[in-house]
């Protein structure tokens, strides 16, 4: 099976097990994993951020961030797309008991005069009416938008009308490290711009468990009762964390060849003629694309792949390939050999 | 002062006082209020429903409705100027747990189309990771749209959509009656299309506390018990219920004049350069507008205008003014001629 | 029927009627009706507090006071027979996410140490483990305890010691009017003891519907924007907030009358072969009295004494019976013959 | 450092880590991981239970499990030192919205009475006014209790009383595999018993991270939800499923040393003058004490026993040393020897 379903999907490598399998470990709800400190370390040097706190994974470090940021009665401004809206099973709402007012974008990316709209339809009626904007989140890189990236300027000037209209400003960096390698952009320059922001290591980077959530020494502080609240304290989570670090030194510069592989895809893709693709010039290691000319509806293409040998996956209208370290250039060739016989018919 | 504000300015007349004065009282939570329990059997019959509730007021019917209908993870899809979501506090995103997805509209009004479209954007990722759609609400009328009226075969489309999509359907009929009125379609015929509604007395209706929101039994039964967590309980409200049963007697015809001082005030405004009316032709009570050709904002337009007598209220980026009972055909006249002297700068 | 169920159900009377009639009134949530303002200023005086919130009922007092207090994760310490926790449907545990850790008490009245204890229970674990102690509930006069008074001594005591652990007090004053007349203690004595303090005007005071929930000016405009999200902002509600200040004016000293009638209640009850009453000296209105000797159960006896002419209400194991201004000392001399002819087996 | 603070301490063994090391895994979250389906395979066979779900650790299971059974205005009645309430950060009052009424217990372990008068305590008031009781939680073994276990009788006698009050029952079963190798009941009788129930891999199994929640398929189909919402799904989690699958096959058993080190432990420690061991004959794995005659508190001797190389925790007014497979023979000789001389001031 060529994995291009999720990145998600990645599995740990040999050398990576061998990391985990000899971990120093403590318990790491007490703060006492050594392991897990030194990914900590490792995460706030990177973001440039005084504090950090692991969990679980992504879900629960958004969970986690925007209970911290607000109060019931507040509004969280995000893309209409963003993942916490979209694809977090209603947990933000139902633990913050924030109204999510969506932001109009382009591929997940938005204007600061989108931006601005956006706080203007909260604030239609006087307060206490309506509700109060609160908080900002950016998704670094947007997953249904097809993996784009925010630029450093982008982000710098959605950064600005968030401090002018008062709202504090989170980043879900669910795949930050592939803008980074994207862009050249340090992620500290990415996570400068942003109150809170966190990585997972599940993703490209190919770690099994865990993700970091990181800021300032007070909104970490707070954020550890509700991880606590949430059932996210572990106990030699080192096991786990070790993944993780070893991702961070030896994952990180070859998400470039994921990237590279998407293009290829894409490309690829393009030739087939009934398949439309969405990110013909994919930005970092997603590509989207619609069948618009095929006979057949998406679960039916979706299923077929998959029963060739190719998994993929149905957002929306449309399908989405990933591609990530246990997807090689040999095995987008065959993916792409593989949909031009389906489109074809044979 | 001519009250435009809002509809909810209006005051009890002597005639409403008196009855309010001489009504047999009881004790409202445990069902013994012999007013409260009229009034309840007469919304019953005048909406078509098995059981009602009273509260004191239209945010808590939403808040009770939106708490009985679903559960957290779930979606509620709602127009995006819905009063729920801008203008209640973020109360049921609060209580409810729920994402709210914003719909489409035209002044507030949507079709089966949008109606699942926005159903399309909730269930983008399959679930659990997206939320699940389980209520869909419509306004009647639309406050923030401009007083704009479901018909009943607009109404009845957006319920057949919604049954399709096995979504329950919730009306907030703040403004009902006024639909009502203004369409000769009966309120029941409009209630037969959703699964829970209710109407405010305070509104054109001109009483001064209490709102009724009706259903199934078993729907009312189990509403009954947030009214009570919700802090709605209370004692011998047959005191207020006497207001909204007298205006259920003498204030829904009358509804007619509102609507008919709208389409003048409309005129009006209209004519008065520097002035741009976004309702033209009212649907019933309510008649929005901008001031693009004058030389000042909204705040400043209706500080002033008060400072000459009538209150208005800013809504958004526009002015919104609202006829009811404690406004003659005398006032929109003096209030037209007010804001003429205001825009011609004297 | 002799209604010695509950002073909820006491009835406007004639002169309370005609000032809610005559009432001036205006728009209560947007700060612009001048006898809810006339009723907060008073209360603010009454209570010496500096700002003051009108509800449509106590439970909502309690609601919103818990929320503008705490934060989830938060532990709450209240007597364990509270009506915060046996008779508010489960709505603070709710809107507040927080542990309620019951104190053990004599008859709702408990002691700094029993307090300390309480307090030493939920810090059993260490931070974060433990929930956070943040508040501390006091009932004046204590309902389930039987009407029993907080002398002033006694919450001094308790406030001292709410200090030294760093605790809120907030005081559930339903009945707090009783108190101030049973030991002619002021208002604002008890009230300069407690950060937040709430009277309800639906009790021995008469009044139809309405409580004043009353704090700092901080605490108020936090409180405020609850009212708003859990629907308890009203219209005209001069109205009702009429006939909370003919309550005061009116119904404040003759509370003296109910409390020699529980007295009265008392001992005519303590004479009956078969009922054993359990508050011998009732301090305030309230008799509490179970009945070993009689060959029924509470629900017969209850049942029984209201065909014969007595309400009278279940809790717990025993009989509640409460005076108020719709019950005469003939009304009580009667009730105690009834009652007298059911344990005799007439 | 001898560490007797808490069974959470274990470290994974080498034997534990070559599993971990080559485990077999997937995409956790949509049920493709083969090593965590085998370990919720195996978790049913053992707990005779439908159907399971692997989350990050134990306070998730019991988070999870309590929003699962009830909805809010329900209580849930546990003995009043449950983990639940002292130790998990107020999470299941916040994510639930329940009240949480304790039952009096000896040690951990209550009677049906004491759950009858707890019951009672809630429905002191009648419905609405009063919270629906609606599920029962036991601890086996308790933890704050002493490591006391719940004999099968008293768990049966429990369940008959829960089911006579309409009551669900849930187990908190962190260290139920120490009650099962203390009694050699099997853990399906003890499951048996109860409609849910979990059990911790990270406690004296020696896992370092994993617990599973067990039930009906449909209890489980739903709590499948909240473990989405609240950030518990993971990815290759297989990993730590190793580890939890290699203690089932390796450390259950041998928890009987621990017991019989815990029983050393209380006999070393009950011989030494100024202790009082509260547990002097204990159950399992734990061993709670008081230091009455130390001229010391118990932070400082805490603080002092970490500095002579024993770990403990101070639990309330009292101290808990904890067994578990990194604790040897030799271990509790020398801790208590270093105990012996601090008691005796040298």
């Amino acid at each position: 099976m060529i994995p291009l379903a999720s990145d998600t999907e990645t599995k740990p490598t040999e050398a990576m097990r061998r990391a985990m399998a000899t971990a120093p470990v403590g318990d790491e709800q007490k703060g006492e994993d050594p392991t897990v400190n030194r990914l900590l370390e490792r995460v706030c040097d990177l973001l440039g951020k005084e504090a950090a706190l692991f969990l679980p994974g992504g879900t629960m470090c958004n969970l986690v961030a925007l209970k911290t940021h607000t109060q019931p009665g507040d509004a969280v401004l995000a893309d209409h797309m963003a993942h916490i809206i979209r694809a977090e099973s209603g947990g933000s709402p139902f633990a913050s008991g924030v109204l999510i007012e969506p932001i109009g974008s382009e591929r997940g990316i938005f204007s600061p005069r989108a931006l601005e709209e956006a706080y203007g339809k909260v604030r239609t009626a006087p307060w206490p009416y309506a509700p109060t904007p609160r908080l900002v989140c950016v998704e670094q890189t947007h997953n249904f938008g097809g993996g784009t990236v925010w630029t450093l300027e982008e982000l710098r000037s959605v950064h600005d009308k968030s401090r002018e209209l008062g709202l504090a400003l989170h980043m879900d960096g669910a795949r930050l490290l592939n803008a980074v390698v994207a862009t050249g952009t340090a992620a500290r320059q990415f996570a400068a711009c942003v109150d809170s922001v966190w990585i997972d290591f599940t993703k490209g980077l190919g770690a099994p468990v865990g993700a970091v959530l990181a800021g300032s020494k007070d909104f970490i502080a707070r954020a550890r009762l509700y991880k606590h609240m949430f059932g996210g304290a572990m106990r030699q989570a080192g096991i786990v964390a070790a993944g993780c670090l070893h991702a961070l030194d030896h994952h990180v510069e070859r998400l470039a060849e994921d990237h590279e592989n998407a293009r290829r895809l894409a490309r690829g893709l393009s030739r087939i003629s009934g398949i439309r693709v969405l990110t013909p010039e994919p930005e970092t290691n997603m590509v989207f694309f619609e069948i618009p000319g095929l006979p057949m509806d998406v679960p039916t293409f979706t299923a077929e792949a998959r029963r060739r040998g190719v998994s993929l996956v149905g957002i929306g209208s449309g399908i989405r390939a990933v591609t990530h370290l246990d997807v090689s250039r040999e095995d987008i060739d065959r993916a792409v050999a593989i949909m031009e016989e389906m489109a074809s018919g044979k």
